[in-house]
């Protein structure tokens, strides 16, 4: 644990969605947390002030609440693009602040990323097919073992599988993805909350498959998955029946659930924790985390976008990056 | 509307589950708010009477809070079943009791059914294949389209498939099955609030298919119902992204939603109502609710069981007898 504030990276994601409007709105909150610089566009940014009534101006200096420093990360023209707008030039400019992010911070030039939402369509319309910033992240940081965790109510909750047709899950679902999971959520937990994890592994199917009548997905990987976590010493059980574990889990009895679709774990979380929630990319080589939502398109650009979960994400950037 | 007070048929389920617990210790504010008639087993009622210190006796008395009116409806000897443990009688009269309740209603000698839960592992000791309470409820009153239907937090979801392996979804989705869900929740919705139904309809995949980067169940078999059902004048929308779907209702965006699968409807109304949440059988030609919690084994015998899933129960019973 270190006292010394930490440099986070702030990357605008897609412009065009309201990215910059809760940069600028946060960035009191955030200056008197850390010392922020965003990874964007100078322009974006200086509007994004003036939409929100900012006191504050772009500037040079670091952790002051009244100057907001810029690296200006995309060589891409952003005067064109409207807020709410699919455009080629926001998705690539959202892919370069990224990835400018990413190689400072495995440069050791920051202590953490904290990523605003991109646009899927924004990046498929520049060309680039990654599905989302996790995918991105591992694949230039190089690392093959990660998980798409959600963080927020006093739980982490991570997937086995994430951005993939509910059909095609059960052939990447095994023993190993699961057990995997489970290990990352078990290294992951005690820098968020400072203790033990105490994780619940959910089942695939309704009731936890009831003994077999309901699908063997149980039996066969999940089960194995838990049985070699708990001999690795992991306080891991399961599978449990999803529609109770996170009741259970967000009342105490779990500090993490491993979730094994990406609307399992998403339908609790988004419904128990609105804004407050955050996304954290676990098995990484960086920190990094992100909000959990989307550019919000149909709001971007009128003011309204709540910063709640900016706020979060780099909170809990701050503490991952003190237990590193 | 009638002001008539209504016959409610109440079903102990499986005596070795909490059943007979929360209906002696509901008693009096179901007898507050309308004409019980437990259908069960006398001796076990009265064992359960004497276990909540209740003041009420087994008695003749319809509309009485010191009389308990069972009828007796099983020729099972239950005194050899304790709390906790799956047992051949104890799943067969659970049987008993609930078709007894299914043959009064249907025969016109009640106005509704509210069941207690049942065991699955019970009915499959005495021989009985019904993976629950729905699937026995359709076949003995010849029902062909029904829904499972969970009402709490002001919405109701109905779920197109139920009781069956994740991975056998997909076979059971097609536009003629969502179609009819929309439209059973489309008919029960109003005589639950009194208004008119605004149906959100959920996607299958993460993010509705994202433009069917990730499943294309949203184009094929989901979008093609929503559009039949809006053409036929019903207020139904979707697939919307089922991770924010249950917190838009659940804020009083729409009335009622169509889920999927067991676990997608089930993680939210389990989440957001706990106890507090009810199980419709919608489009049979009897009103029958149920408790939305299992026999809770773990806790079955000890004084503990919560009745409060069991009095919204009978309270939505009472609302759909009153506008049928």
């Amino acid at each position: 644990m270190s006292a010394k504030r930490k440099r986070i990276l702030l990357t605008l994601g897609d412009v065009a969605g309201i990215g910059p409007e809760i940069v600028a709105r946060a960035w009191p909150q955030l200056v008197a947390r850390c010392d922020p610089l965003v990874v964007g566009d100078v322009e974006v940014m200086r509007r994004a002030l003036r939409e929100v009534g900012s006191e504050a101006a772009i500037g040079e200096a670091l952790g002051d609440v009244k100057q907001l420093p810029v690296l200006q990360a995309t060589a891409v023209d952003l005067r064109g693009v409207a807020p709410g707008r699919v455009t080629a030039e926001g998705g690539r400019a959202a892919y370069d602040f990224l990835c400018r992010a990413i190689d400072m911070a495995m440069a050791g030039q920051a202590d953490a990323i904290v990523t605003a939402p991109l646009h899927k369509e924004g990046l498929k319309a520049a060309g680039l097919h990654h599905p989302g910033h996790t995918e991105i992240l591992a694949e230039r940081t190089g690392t093959e073992h990660f998980a798409m965790v959600l963080w927020g109510g006093g739980i982490a909750v991570a997937h086995v599988t994430l951005h993939t047709a509910l059909r095609d899950v059960f052939a990447r679902l095994s023993p190993d993805a699961v057990l995997e999971k489970i290990r990352l959520l078990d290294a992951l937990i005690p820098r968020l909350t400072g203790g033990r994890a105490r994780i619940g592994v959910a089942a695939l199917n309704p009731h936890a498959g009831d003994g077999g009548l309901f699908g063997d997905e149980e039996e066969r990987i999940i089960t194995p998955a838990v049985q070699k976590a708990a001999a690795e010493g992991i306080d891991a059980t399961g599978p449990w029946p999803s529609d109770t574990l996170f009741v259970r889990a967000l009342r105490g009895e779990f500090d993490g659930v491993v979730a094994m679709y990406h609307d399992q774990g998403h339908i609790a979380m988004k419904l128990r924790c609105g804004w407050d929630l955050v996304n954290i990319t676990a098995g990484l080589p960086i920190v990094r985390t992100s909000v959990a939502h989307g550019t919000a398109y149909d709001i971007a650009g009128r003011g309204m976008a709540d910063d709640a979960s900016l706020v979060a994400a780099v909170e809990a950037a701050i503490r991952l990056a003190d237990n590193s």
